[in-house]
């Protein structure tokens, strides 16, 4: 039977090439990068070597890389790091309703922390308002952090913009950039960006690797101490293997940019295309064009995405509502809410998030699948009864 | 040539088994186990079977167990996570001088935010006194954080006293058992340890992976905000492979554990007999009998430990002066320095740690290497050479 996973905004698989170039360093040279003997320095030159590729995928230097535990981590980092270092300097932070919750909860515990945090409204298509942004830029604000793009709708934010008016405020600007790696161009040379997190299982490397890129001269407190590792920022044994894999995506990443491009896109409208004409009463979630090109949010009116997404999971296709990392809980995502979108609407979406391994038979088949389980769902949703009743 | 590896508190290399039970995960099984479709759940059941093979390995029970992405950081959420928890109760925390800098530098952190901590020395044993410990127990007191056994002297605290006293006292116990688990039986049923921080990579899991116990009612504040994973104690998308290398790792040292302490005791008597009996001027460092099976920390007298370990390294013979995680800074072990021991003393010493895979082979060709080497060195040496004409 066909499995079909459309989730890769939850996480990826593992690149071929990326596990190969990580065997090597779990038996063979598992040294401890900091230890001066053979063991330490054959591995030595391998951490250098994936920090050289990270940074070539975002046009920094290797000095402004660390590697970090997970995206979440990177989040936390630059968060609380710059809060921590710039406390004196004012306690105001500013971001917007729709981030991922690893920033939206670190936010939080800040608050309580004694720090003031704006949640900025984004508009229907998940966009902020830059003029209100220029306006809730304080004296004492140290820090606006806005993602690259959203998780759940794929919605691009005006970085450049947002990075020129943090610059010219002298206020420090984070991206939460882990969806945005690896699916648009980011060239840290020309954009007006301090700190950027990213994640290696949103960029086929695995799970547990996560990368921050900061600036020259940014002050940022550490969020785990210890050892001297990463230049001080963060200590911890590094983690060859996946810091080894996480250079390979990187560099993957870089080389296959444009043709994996072109076939998430080309995939993504197809699969687009193919459910607005079998299906009525379809909606999109996030901005039409300003878009990442491998995401699909999609309201299926008058059902729920949690029943649609069990039905579809019934026919090994995966998909996800909302982000994984708040699945199960029963409320509708908050990025849709925060769009304004109605709360049945918002309960009724799904994510369909392609991988460079999909194929046009993958989409296809959820084309073919797909129609008969919403009509099913709809037929035994009262909703969707008494909208038919009231057009007879 | 032979190559030998003495130095396994630093890091390990993966089991075989361990990385076998791993390899499914980074491409067939690759899910995000937060995630509510087949390739959510298939790696669902993996993770809670991971937590149940640690839980056991501790004698905990699984809803006690969390996985962090490394010791460095599970030693910061305990100690920044009780002291943010408690705050209001009292901003007084207990340690040594002697953890390790995970432990060490999260507390200078506290200091700068306001806390106030006490160091307790160690005596030239590398052990704590407990009526010093009893005395400095104030009503503020919220933490006593006190390593279960010394990563460069392996000398064993007394765990059970220390968390006996603290509980009498109404006060959290944490204890960095990085060193200690999987090398000492450790049943947290009856030691009265509140919060317990371990390292994959110390225990033949990869570098990359770690885990805190938390005893059930504990109160402790995130290090890391984001998703509800892990109990909401710790965000991130979990690493999957890693978390089941750790419950293997677990697995596989409560099952050899009786075979592995009987191997790495002899190995470890029969490496120091062999050195003492041949090299004179070298002096143990930390407990003579409550010490790690593994672990043989020796002063080379009249010779730097670091220009030993350089000699022993072109002899393809890996061994640390000092933790790795310090390696490179000349400044003598704040370990050896603690236990009184005088700066060039501790300035020669060097630390052996054997592993399960190391033979009799092994230890024999150390033995045979050294002493030439160590010669070689004391001919050079202007303290040696001072001595030498003294005594005639």
């Amino acid at each position: 039977m066909r499995r079909v996973y459309l989730d890769h905004n939850a996480t990826t698989p593992v690149h071929p090439e990326v596990l190969e170039a990580m065997m090597p360093f779990f038996q063979d040279q598992f040294g401890n990068a900091s230890s001066i003997h053979w063991a330490g320095r054959e591995v030595k030159k391998y951490l250098d070597d994936a920090r050289e590729k990270v940074a070539a995928l975002l046009n920094a230097t290797p000095e402004e890389v660390i590697f970090t535990g997970c995206g979440t981590e990177s989040d936390n980092m630059a968060v609380k790091g710059v809060a921590y270092a710039l406390q004196d300097k004012g306690r105001h932070i500013i971001t917007t309703e729709v981030e991922h919750h690893a920033v939206l909860h670190t936010c939080q515990f800040l608050e309580k922390a004694g720090f003031e945090v704006t949640y900025l409204p984004v508009d229907s298509d998940g966009l902020i308002d830059l003029e209100k942004l220029r306006l809730s830029i304080k004296n004492q604000t140290i820090l606006i952090t806005i993602m690259f793009a959203n998780n759940e709708t794929g919605t691009v934010f005006p970085v450049q913009e947002i990075g020129e008016m943090a610059r010219g405020k002298g206020v420090i600007f984070h991206t939460d950039a882990i969806q945005a790696v690896g699916k648009l161009p980011i060239d840290l040379k020309q954009l007006p960006v301090d700190i950027l997190s990213l994640s290696g299982h949103k960029l086929y490397a695995p799970k547990g690797i996560g990368a921050q890129y900061i600036r020259a001269g940014t002050k940022l407190t550490s969020l785990i101490h210890g050892g001297g590792q990463e230049r001080n920022r963060r200590a911890g044994t590094e983690n060859i293997p996946y810091i080894i894999g996480l250079g390979k995506a990187s560099e993957i990443a870089q080389r296959d940019f444009q043709g994996r491009s072109e076939h998430l896109l080309a995939l993504r409208e197809r699969l687009h295309r193919g459910i607005i004409n079998r299906i009525p009463h379809v909606k999109l979630n996030g901005h039409p064009t300003k878009r990442l090109p491998n995401t699909l949010n999609l309201s299926f009116l008058y059902i729920e995405g949690e029943s649609l997404l069990l039905n579809l999971d019934l026919e090994d296709i995966a998909v996800s509502s909302g982000s994984a990392c708040t699945s199960g809980s029963l409320e509708p995502s908050h990025v849709l809410l925060a769009m304004g979108i109605p709360h049945e609407i918002a309960q009724s979406a799904i994510r369909l998030s392609l991988g460079w391994s999909n194929t046009q038979e993958d989409v296809d088949y959820v084309v073919e699948v797909l129609p008969r389980i919403v009509q099913r769902l709809r037929d035994i949703s009262p909703l969707y009864q008494k909208r038919v009743s009231r057009s007879k």
